[in-house]
């Protein structure tokens, strides 16, 4: 099984959220955990004015968190744009697949949701790794189009070419707040040495995903 | 600098979220950097009804996020009720010290905030880890006393006792999902092994704080 990411992209108004929420529906129906990420260019409101939590924030934390037995929030203040891979690493665990809307000059795979009243022409070509349309017309482009409404051909199509590939690995290595770049080497040397090391405890001896963090506090 | 992690306990209706607000405008006032956990043993809501985050999460999706250039937003289902610490390591970065509404049954050292009107008697004694009490009546305790209102004196009494400690090391290792437990000999190799490989890489000579994920996606 793979973590597919898959941006549904489209102009303002042609229906992103509306498919995203279909897609989800049937995703759980089919027995995927879903996460989502909205990109926001212009910044958002949350919670609810005077609730605690909003009251927190708002006399100046710069990370806000609930939690409860069912549901845990956090809301962080960030001086730039996440890139989608960050988020998928700092917050992201235990799904089988994610869902984007928005972040359509970023590079994974993506669906366009196109409405002729709403659009001119398609935002996306191949170039741009899209691999769907989800429309009410027909499109002059070579990856496969789907009715807007139609979420089980869609996620149909997801699942047989997204939901069962192999999965990568990939290493985030962060020192102090600041990601690390790394050549391939180094982290194939630091990925099997950490591996080597963590196979001798119990309960980890075929460690898929490893989280270790050290921290002073 | 230590990462002071401080408890606000108090029965319903005391003020306790008052209190924080003017905490927190003093810490940052005084340039600290300052996060705040609200524990909700209930259940919350957050979001705003017909947001697209709001109806991503509304038709399953198990973590919803949204990130904006200023502001990034995670809400996740969880199965129980989360540790402070499992909250610190996975959500706290780069803060100054940590105030929690709730969590009076924890371990974290607490400022119990009591008021006439809602209160017969403190709920906290120095055995539960009662570090002051900010009330507007005079206790049979040995913690110091402050005003309910008194923000001002309440942080200094921090910044004198909490933020200039030397900061322990913590370790968090987790491996596909399950934090596991190790003992200080493993703690020590693996922590010594994984700064002397990393102490090799440009800008992580000195580094303090470490995260390392491996993931395959």
């Amino acid at each position: 099984m793979t973590l597919p990411i898959i941006s549904i992209v489209g102009k303002s108004n042609t229906g992103k959220t509306t498919l995203i929420e279909k897609l989800v529906k049937e995703l759980v129906c089919r027995g995927y955990s879903v996460a989502t990420i909205k990109h926001d260019v212009h910044g958002f409101e949350i919670d609810h004015e005077g609730k605690d939590s909003y009251r927190h924030k708002e006399a100046g934390a710069a990370l806000s968190i609930i939690s409860s037995p069912q549901k845990i929030a956090v809301i962080k203040d960030v001086g730039k744009d996440t890139e989608i891979d960050d988020i998928v690493f700092n917050y992201i665990d235990n799904v089988d697949i994610i869902l984007t809307e928005g972040y359509k000059k970023h590079n994974k795979p993506k669906i366009e949701v196109f409405r002729t009243e709403t659009c001119q022409e398609l935002l996306c070509s191949e170039e741009d790794n899209l691999i769907a349309v989800a429309s009410e017309s027909k499109h002059d482009v070579k990856a496969p189009q789907f009715d807007i409404n139609d979420a089980v051909e869609i996620v149909e199509f997801l699942e047989k070419n997204f939901l069962k590939k192999e999965r990568r690995e990939h290493v985030m290595l962060e020192v102090d707040g600041n990601i690390i770049p790394h050549k391939p080497f180094i982290r194939d040397m630091l990925v099997k040495a950490i591996r080597g090391m963590i196979s001798a405890l119990k309960k980890c001896e075929n460690a898929m995903d490893i989280v270790i963090k050290v921290k002073r506090f």
